[in-house]
C-alpha cells in the first residue's frame, strides 16, 4: 500500500511554501505495539502550519525537521490498531500532516463521534471553534452593547468570533480583503459592518464603522488593524492576541504606536493565549457552539480544497487571503 | 496674606518645564460656601504632572489650562473652613498644586490621620503605594519563585513594587540609571540584582540577572526595558503597564518588536490600569504596606526637595532620573 506525502526540504523563513516541500511516494509501514495506522480524510490548513516549518518555530511546539512530513492536524479513519482504545473504522483527530496514511502511538490520537458533517470537526468543533470561544469569552469578555472589531473576519476563527459576539449582544465590525468578503460578512453572517483593508485608510473606515469606539479587538493579524484598534480603543478595552498572520510576511514587525503608552493610559488589556492549553474545555465550548448552530444563530463556513497534491497551494493561498471560512483539504472521502 | 504660585504659560509638549511656568504672587482669597482654605505642606512630584501640562493630556484627567496654577497632589493643613467636615488644623489630601495656599470645595478634599511621618502620606500611603499594590497584585499576580523585573526601580513606585514582590517570594531584579542607585537597590532595599541601563546592552545584562527568564515585568518606562522584557519573558508572563516616563522625551514611541507576535505565542498579558479607579482599595493596600513596614520588610525612601520655588527643577529632575525614592517638595513645615 502506497503513501503519498510532502516532506520539508527547506525552512519557510522567507521562501514560498511550494519551494520548501517535496513530494514523496513510499510504502505504508506497519504499526508497532501501542500504535495505530490511520488513513487521512481531512487536513486542517492553519497559519501556524507555516510557523512550524520555519527555522524559528514558536516556543509552544517543536518545529518540523528537514526530511519530516509537513505537520498539520487532521481527521483520520483507523485502518489497523495495536491499541486497545481504537478499532478499525473509528474516526480520530490526529496530527497526521500532509500524507495519505500515518502511524501514531494511540495516546496521540483522540477518538471522535462526529456531531454532524465530518468537516465541522476541523472548524466549529475543532481548534477554530475552541480558539474563538476561549479568546472571545476569557479575554474579550463581551458585554451587550459593546463594540467588537475582528480582523481577518472572513477567516476560520473570525467568522465564528463575529457570530458569537453578535449572539452576546455586541455591535460586530469585521475587516477583510475584498468587497465580496465584506458583503458576505454583513449579508450572510450578520456582521453590523465590514471594512475592506485593501481600500486603504483603515483607521478612518473603522472610525466610521465604530462610532462608539472599540471595546474589544480580536486580533488575527497584527499590523495595520492592530494599530487602528489601539488608537480607537475605549478605556478598559481588551485586545485578544490570537494570531499574527500579517507578521509572517513582514521582514520585521510593524511598529505599533501607543504601546505601552495607550495601554497604560486607557487601562487596556492585551492578552495572548494558546489554544492547546484549553483542550479540556472542549465540551463547554462545543456545547455552546452546537446550541447556537441549532438555533440558527451561527453559520459555519468551510473552504474546501480537493486533493492532497494541492496542500502547498492551499496553505500559500491562506496567507494570500483566498479563503472564506475554514480552509481544509479533502484527502479522501472515506 | 500672600500666595506664591507657579502658573502655566505654555504647554510642555517639547519645551523644558522651567520655560513653561511663571512665578506669581497675589493675595490669598476667601473661601466661599462649602469651601475650605488650606495651606500647602508637601507637594507630590509625579511624571503625570508633566502630562497634565501638555496640550494633549491623558484622557483620564483634564489638562492644566494656560494661566492656571500647575496641578499636583498635596498634603495640606486646613486654615479656614466653610464645610462641616473640616476644621482648622486638620490634615487633608488635596490637589492644591504649586502654590502656598489653595481654596477648594470640601468634597475635593480628604481628611487624613497621618499613620506616621507626614511624608509617608505622599508615598507609601499615597498614590505610589496604591499604584505598586494594585499593579503588582492585580496584574502581576506574583507567585513564590517567580522572577520579576522592575524598571525605574529606584523610583517611588519601583522601590515599593520590588520590596512587595520580595515579600511575596519572588526573585527581584530592578533597573536604574547609576551604579549608586543599583547598589542602593541591592544593599539597602533587598533586590536580588540590579542593572544599570546607562551601561548599555540592557537585554544582555538582564539575561544574566534573570537566568530563569522573566515572569512579571513591572513597566515604569516603556522603551528599551520593555523591549528586553518582552524578549526574555516566559510563557504566561504578565507585563504591568504602569507608566511611560521614557515616552515623554521621545519624539515618538520606540517600536517594540514582538508585539503582538510574542504576546500571542507566549500567552502573555499586557495590562494597564489607572490608580484613580482604585481609590476605594486604599485601606486594603495600606493595611498590608503598614504591616510590612512594621515587620521591617519594607523601607520607605523619600527624596525631599525644599521650597516651592524649586518645583520646576524638582519635576524636571524626575525625568532626568535624579531621585532615589519618592520625590516631593516641602513647601512649609507646618
Amino acid at each position: 500500500m502506497q503513501n503519498r506525502r510532502y516532506v520539508l526540504v527547506r525552512h519557510t523563513d522567507q521562501a514560498p511554501i511550494a519551494d520548501c516541500v517535496e513530494w514523496r511516494v513510499d510504502s505504508v509501514g506497519t504499526p508497532g505495539p501501542g500504535e495505530v495506522l490511520t488513513k487521512t480524510l481531512l487536513l486542517s490548513v492553519d497559519p501556524a502550519n507555516r510557523g512550524w516549518m520555519s527555522s524559528t518555530p514558536p516556543s509552544y511546539m517543536k518545529g518540523v525537521g528537514i526530511g519530516d512530513t509537513v505537520r498539520c492536524s487532521s481527521i483520520d479513519r483507523v485502518v489497523a490498531s495495536n491499541h486497545p482504545d481504537f478499532a478499525p473504522g473509528d474516526f480520530v483527530e490526529a496530527m497526521s500532516g500532509w500524507q495519505d496514511y500515518a502511524i501514531a502511538p494511540g495516546h496521540e490520537l483522540r477518538r471522535i463521534e462526529p456531531r454532524g458533517d465530518l468537516e465541522l470537526e476541523l472548524s466549529l468543533y475543532g481548534l477554530s471553534g475552541l480558539t474563538a470561544y476561549v479568546g472571545l469569552f476569557d479575554i474579550g469578555k463581551p458585554k451587550p452593547g459593546e463594540t467588537i472589531f475582528v480582523s481577518a473576519a472572513a477567516g476560520s476563527v473570525g467568522t465564528i468570533v463575529g457570530q458569537l459576539a453578535k449572539a452576546a449582544g455586541c455591535r460586530v465590525v469585521g475587516s477583510a480583503g475584498s468587497q465580496s468578503k465584506c458583503r458576505w460578512l454583513t449579508d450572510e453572517l450578520g456582521f453590523d459592518a465590514a471594512v475592506n483593508y485593501r481600500d486603504g485608510a483603515l483607521r478612518k473606515q473603522l472610525r466610521a464603522a465604530c462610532p462608539d469606539g472599540i471595546d474589544i479587538y480580536f486580533d488575527n493579524t497584527g499590523g495595520e488593524a492592530l494599530q487602528a484598534a489601539v488608537l480607537l480603543a475605549n478605556e478598559r478595552a481588551r485586545v485578544v492576541c490570537c494570531g499574527v498572520i500579517s507578521r509572517w510576511d513582514a521582514a520585521q514587525d510593524q511598529a505599533i504606536k501607543g504601546i505601552p503608552g495607550l495601554i497604560a493610559m486607557k487601562s487596556m488589556t492585551m492578552q495572548g493565549f494558546i489554544v492547546f492549553d484549553n483542550l479540556h474545555r472542549r465540551n463547554e465550548a462545543f456545547g455552546l457552539l452546537g446550541r447556537l448552530v441549532a438555533d440558527g444563530r451561527l453559520k459555519v463556513a468551510s473552504d474546501m480544497v480537493e486533493g492532497l497534491e494541492n496542500a502547498p497551494a492551499a496553505l500559500a493561498g491562506l496567507f494570500a487571503g483566498e479563503n472564506m471560512g475554514k480552509r481544509m483539504i479533502r484527502v479522501s472521502a472515506q
